[in-house]
């Protein structure tokens, strides 16, 4: 536990040296390292693979599900992606250093901000191994040192393509220690990373519900996290029907176990006989479990009653929740009050309907007219995301390069001083 | 004990229900109740100075020093300032509602995105009374619900000022519990509020170094924090020696006991004979103490030597501490060690210096020929300020309305779902 401690200290002042020359790192040197990582990735496919067999040898032994073991394993297909996914943040621009909003003042002083890293960020996840790589990228562009804490059974895995980033890095000339994977499995190892508050400037938790849970408890570094999606598609009195159904249809089966999936759909009284028979059948074909109100049920036979729980799940699953509502103010009130916070949309021909709605919903991505599973950095032009924040402050829902930076304020003077 | 948890819960409860209607109030509406409450102020002017009578009284009964009974008294001109500045934030612009970045994707949805309150705000603040309406003022005009908890010295007087806001948000037609101030003096009630993390969204605390310690240390809701404000002043080969003498003199002498007052003036070596002598002899004119390394002391017979700790010190006092340095780089090392990200400033007629002072300076403020002391919200053109940020996340540097919001995506579509 103490060596622990001193390793971990070790990585943290390692890591805010680091932060400091990344932090002056140019936007061609960064993209080097990106470009070097990707090559280095490529050419180690062999190796990446190598290792990795030694992760799911050791997975199947400990009896780790086939999802797990699934997410777990690299082919040539995903070493290549890793690989496609790094040149694409090399090809984003570098926000670093922009100056925005550079404005006088009456005392004759220029007021402005400048984008800067954050500093150092700690990532921790789970099984899958294309995060390592990925979130280098992210950081590095972004200007930041990185200590990365993927999860024990994919410890090989990590730590070859670690080798792959500190060898690009390496040959771009900015320092290897810019990037750190953890190289022990000791739980303790994420007790020190998320309490090292001088070493560290923000944690971002990639993975379940237990692992964000206990970070957020026990953390003492800000937090950029993601909990429930519990996402809910509205359709209202005033829906366009075709419309509701290809969003209500697209929202749920799109792809199942996603955080931007819906998971409950909320249907105004007077449209629920015109959309649920039809939109159900699409459900009940391609195989969703349908749960609903009283009201609802009256409308399909074979969904079962939803119980209060119900409302509070987040599937991840092809299960939905039905639950008819007298309108709009109905429909707000049951998001504000069971959902998450992710993403909610209404479909909707009313204007005013649609604009209280964008206004009403308190959650990170409200959308009128469109499917829930839009919310994505990729989708909504980021160009990458590091995760999507259920948080309030810094960064509220899909989090690009931008989250990973702050502005600072600039003064301009020639001589001003205060009167 | 269980009796505070219940009370706080209930506050919280309360707080996080006016929330949503204080988040859809319109901007006539908000500034409506600001216009109310500084009406009230006004006419309770002789009401506040009773109540707050009964405050000083205790204070001096129970040997509080006099700057802090200072700090406490109101008169009618500090009424009369409490009412101007509940005035002045209804003169702001309205962020709420506010969209941004509206661009078309290619998948044909259009995204952007729309300011949003963060939604309870908790701000605990030591003896000023004034902090209550101040506070109130501009939670209530970023659509937030505030929970205020200010020192147990000043519980008559913010009383007293709660039943004018309250009297001011029932007149507008908003709900009193918007604002909700804390009528125990239990310290118990401050270890709920900092952790009741469903019903309160971010706390700023306004107060001395040990009150902002230990609340950064037991909080489990994210906190927007100022620590230290160990501001530099460099003083380079290039500057200009009127510019640097009057810059130099300002940011220490304009005013001690604050944030941005210089704490440590750097000069270059080939300076220092030029600037030393006749800029601390304008410092010893006015009273300050000097503290120097060896070679600045060569320069000043009345400066004293410097310790390390010295270094290290938000003096807030007429004491300077004075460092001769190599260059430009050993003063962003200096500065990057030992001072506290703050608000630091270069003199130079060098635009290369300039420019890496802007960029390498990793300070919340970083400032170029202008005086430390600029470093305020008035003075940057937010127009009020709740607080100076020393963090990196969500807001760095001086917090005006706009840290008390965030921004989430609306998505507009007319059917579109993802492929």
């Amino acid at each position: 536990m103490d060596d622990i401690k001193t390793y971990m200290q070790q990585v943290g002042q390692k890591a805010r040296a680091a932060s400091r020359i990344m932090a002056q790192a140019g936007t061609a040197k960064k993209n080097l390292a990106l470009e070097n990582i990707a090559a280095a990735v490529l050419s180690s496919t062999a190796q990446l693979i190598t290792a990795n067999a030694k992760d799911t040898a050791a997975a199947r032994v400990n009896g780790l599900d086939a999802a797990s073991i699934d997410r777990l394993t690299l082919t040539e297909k995903s070493v290549r992606n890793m690989a496609e996914g790094l040149l694409q943040i090399a090809a984003l621009p570098d926000l670093i250093g922009e100056i925005s909003d550079l404005k006088y003042r009456p005392s004759g002083i220029q007021v402005g901000k400048m984008r800067v890293p954050l500093g150092v960020i700690g990532i921790i996840y789970e099984s899958r191994p294309n995060v390592t790589a990925d979130a280098a990228g992210l950081c590095l562009k972004s200007g930041n040192a990185a200590i990365l804490r993927g999860g024990s059974e994919a410890i090989y895995s990590n730590q070859a393509i670690a080798a792959c980033v500190h060898q690009g890095l390496r040959e771009a000339g900015l320092p290897e220690t810019a990037v750190q994977v953890i190289n022990t499995t000791d739980r303790a190892a994420v007790g020190e990373l998320i309490t090292m508050r001088e070493y560290v400037d923000v944690i971002v938790p990639r993975g379940g519900k237990s692992l964000i849970a206990r970070i957020a408890e026990e953390a003492r570094v800000p937090v950029i996290k993601h909990l429930d999606g519990i996402c809910h598609v509205y359709i209202d009195d005033e829906a366009d029907l075709e419309k509701a159904i290809r969003i209500a249809d697209n929202s749920k089966t799109q792809r199942y176990g996603v955080c931007n999936t819906m998971e409950t759909l909320l249907v105004a009284a007077s449209m629920a006989p015109h959309v649920l028979p039809q939109l159900c059948k699409i459900y009940l074909d391609k195989g969703v479990e349908l749960r609903g109100d009283e009201t609802a049920c009256r409308f399909v036979t074979q969904m079962t009653i939803a119980t209060e729980e119900d409302w509070r799940t987040e599937y991840l699953a092809p299960i939905l929740s039905v639950r008819v509502v007298a309108g709009l103010d109905d429909a707000i009130a049951h998001i504000n009050t069971y959902g998450s916070q992710h993403t909610d949309s209404i479909v909707t021909e009313n204007y005013t309907k649609a604009m209280r709605f964008l206004r009403e919903v308190d959650s990170s991505s409200v959308m009128v007219n469109a499917s829930t599973r839009f919310a994505d950095g990729f989708e909504y032009g980021l160009g990458a995301e590091i995760g999507i924040s259920t948080d309030k402050i810094h960064a509220r829902g899909p989090v690009g390069l931008e989250g990973l930076t702050s502005q600072k304020f600039i003064v301009l003077g020639s001589g001003h001083i205060r009167n």
